[in-house]
């Protein structure tokens, strides 16, 4: 076929600072995922378009550009609003896991479309796999049929969910190019997007942990993926939330499920609790449902719990398998009385990652038993030879490379001292 | 093997405008070579070059990778010292053909290794190629035995010269990423560093019809090969020259032989003869050999067209056959009386290239007989209905595209005018 465009014309122009027309965006996302535009031209223009930015209307059209490259699904069968959260990625973040029984458990229908971790971060679909059984690949009657009877699903997405995203971030990983506000923004957004939720709460991370150092980052990305969502008809608002030391006591797979079924079952750490309640309530408020059952009652009465191990086992998994656990620990004993005033996020991520927690590339597998355990929060008073972590693998090999990560993550200051850190909910854009 | 370097983080570094070090250098364009870096890879990293800039370490660094992919010509068995010119390319820039017999009949030896056109700009092998019989392709043992019996040779690059640089250059193009000052200048220096010519003389063109549009650029680009050459151990100059109006009276292949041979005959057009005795005197001085046989003289008294016929004979060519001609003519006629102020390049260039002498992919053939003849310079006083243009084809399909790209490339003043044009040799950089 005769193509409208010449490639290289639009790159030259993304490179020389010109805003790409309409039929420029369409065609090149187009062209891209059925091959007519080469994997380099791509790697060119997205180096182009990290360096020289891309305005509103650009991002918007390039996210509706890769929702249409694929289809978007319905849901208005299931007889509920539907809402739900996607997280920019944190460690420890396992609030997926109590936060879509609560909503549903409310009143809403939750859709969620998954993924798997890569690097230090986890993926909610690596966690829920460690439940002995559960299956994460759904056919779309299967989704369905989930959302009306149990009212939640956490599932992977299908090949036609924004196909041209799916090659397109698999380029950018292996380009340098995973770094740009605009195709982090419309690549969150297109799969959102495409997925047919009607309300969304975006948790967009920041701190040492978090893909976003700093505040202004972080808002100016989630003030695009905001516009993203209300310009496509989503109701769409986000927060930012703090990375600085990971969410709870544990990063790991089963170690983040222990934990999430000790939310659901009305306990947990606090700062896990307030999350899923916050995002709950965000996720609720969105859909047209606030005023109805609270969140937070779901959590304690047991109606969460309930639908947790109903989307369990409607997934294939056996809630009340113990999960595996892992041959080797290692504990991390505080060296200092004093305050620990710094649990750093990164380097708790990273050594959960070395001790097998993560991958390194998409094709890797992951240790369901592995990950780090916490002892204390910032803030914690403790004495010399307190445990403060506990590192867990199915082999001592990597216990080595996993404490070289943690070197310096832990500071302990002296008696009386503060941690300085953000608060657990920094801003709300909307 | 194990790669002692990411990609990923070379393209990073780059891209958050770090300086590459030496080693990530060597290793990326060897590893590109070789095929470890993958085409995307380099593409994200050259735009990321272009947008960023490189310095002069790294530019440096760059080129000798890039002669290093290969292997580096050795002419120290010639007798005589060598020298070189490279022109980045202009419109009816035939120089190198009258060129390099006058420098041979001066005393240097010429291992011209030289290409085909791609795009609005002629390529010298395909001017060669228009002579029956004419072979671009020489082994190594041709090249020495044709330096040392006649002083001269113009030929095609074998494969070993420089490859990284092929491979690049082909990326480039399709990449949106030639217009890069460092890419283009360590692309041109690596072959001719490659080449082994002992002084090389750069003429880098200025205006419409050269990549190079303005003189600051041009000085730009001119400045970074000198160095390049000059660290490389080549005795490098430039020449800055005029390219808003063609070269001589003729762009295309036949047509720019012909006028070639009228030079090496003691005739042909003043500027013509102007630069080629300009840049001869250069390259003799850069070769150590001022003070000898003039330049100009070599051309009146018959003796560079003697070296010309020899060139043309030991490389299968037959010096005294009829060039090609066109099966079809057709006449662009003055439209007023006045005085003729712009003459354009590059609408000439592309005038040429519609009617068959270049081309738009590398694979294309092009038209030994096709170009555009010029009846006049800028200054030249014409009358309405006097001929200013022939355009030669072979066949007339070409003519309506032809004459839309020459809309508006010529302009004619009311007669005391003059036109307004930079000298032939604009600036001299050492």
């Amino acid at each position: 076929m005769t193509e409208p465009f010449d490639a290289v014309e639009v790159i030259a122009a993304k490179r020389d600072r010109a805003e790409l027309t309409d039929d420029q965006i369409d065609w090149v996302v187009d062209a891209y995922t059925r091959g007519a535009v080469a994997d380099e031209q791509m790697a060119a223009l997205a180096m182009a378009i990290l360096l020289n930015g891309m305005s509103r209307r650009e991002i918007a059209r390039w996210t509706s550009a890769m929702v249409a490259s694929g289809s978007r699904l319905d849901w208005s069968d299931v007889g509920r609003p539907t809402t739900d959260k996607h997280s920019t990625g944190g460690v420890g973040d396992k609030i997926t896991l109590p936060l879509a029984p609560t909503v549903a458990a409310c009143g809403a229908a939750v859709p969620q479309l998954s993924g798997r971790g890569l690097g230090h971060t986890g993926g909610t679909l690596d966690k829920l796999e460690s439940i002995p059984g559960f299956r994460a690949a759904l056919t779309p009657a299967a989704m369905h049929a989930q959302l009306k009877s149990v009212g939640a699903m956490v599932c992977a997405a299908t090949e036609d969910i924004a196909p041209a995203d799916k090659k397109l971030y698999a380029l950018r990983d292996v380009t340098g190019t995973v770094e740009a506000i605009p195709l982090i923004a419309s690549s969150i957004m297109s799969k959102k997007i495409a997925e047919g939720t009607g309300a969304l709460v975006l948790d967009v991370k920041v701190g040492s942990g978090a893909f976003m150092k700093d505040v202004g980052s972080a808002r100016e990305l989630a003030r695009t993926m905001v516009d993203l969502g209300t310009d496509a008809g989503v109701r769409t608002v986000a927060l930012l939330t703090n990375m600085q030391t990971p969410l709870g006591l544990t990063a790991g797979n089963a170690l983040e499920v222990r934990e999430a079924v000790e939310v659901l079952s009305g306990g947990g750490p606090e700062d896990v609790v307030e999350l899923t309640v916050t995002l709950a309530r965000e996720m609720l408020a969105a859909a047209g449902l606030e005023g109805g059952r609270d969140p937070a009652d779901a959590l304690s009465d047991g109606a969460a719990g309930g639908v947790w191990r109903a989307v369990v086992i409607s997934q294939g998994g056996d809630p009340g398998a113990p999960p595996p656990a892992a041959a080797e620990t290692h504990p991390v004993l505080a060296r200092a009385n004093g305050v620990v005033t710094e649990l750093d996020a990164l380097a708790i991520g990273v050594a959960a990652w070395r001790l097998g927690a993560g991958r390194a590339r998409k094709e890797d597998p992951v240790h369901a038993a592995a990950g780090v355990e916490l002892h204390v929060k910032p803030g914690a008073v403790v004495r010399g030879g307190d445990p403060l972590l506990t590192l867990h693998t199915d082999e001592p090999a990597p216990f080595e490379r996993a404490l070289a990560a943690l070197e310096g993550a832990v500071e302990i200051a002296p008696e009386g001292s503060r941690p300085d850190l953000l608060p657990l909910v920094i801003e709300r854009v909307t």
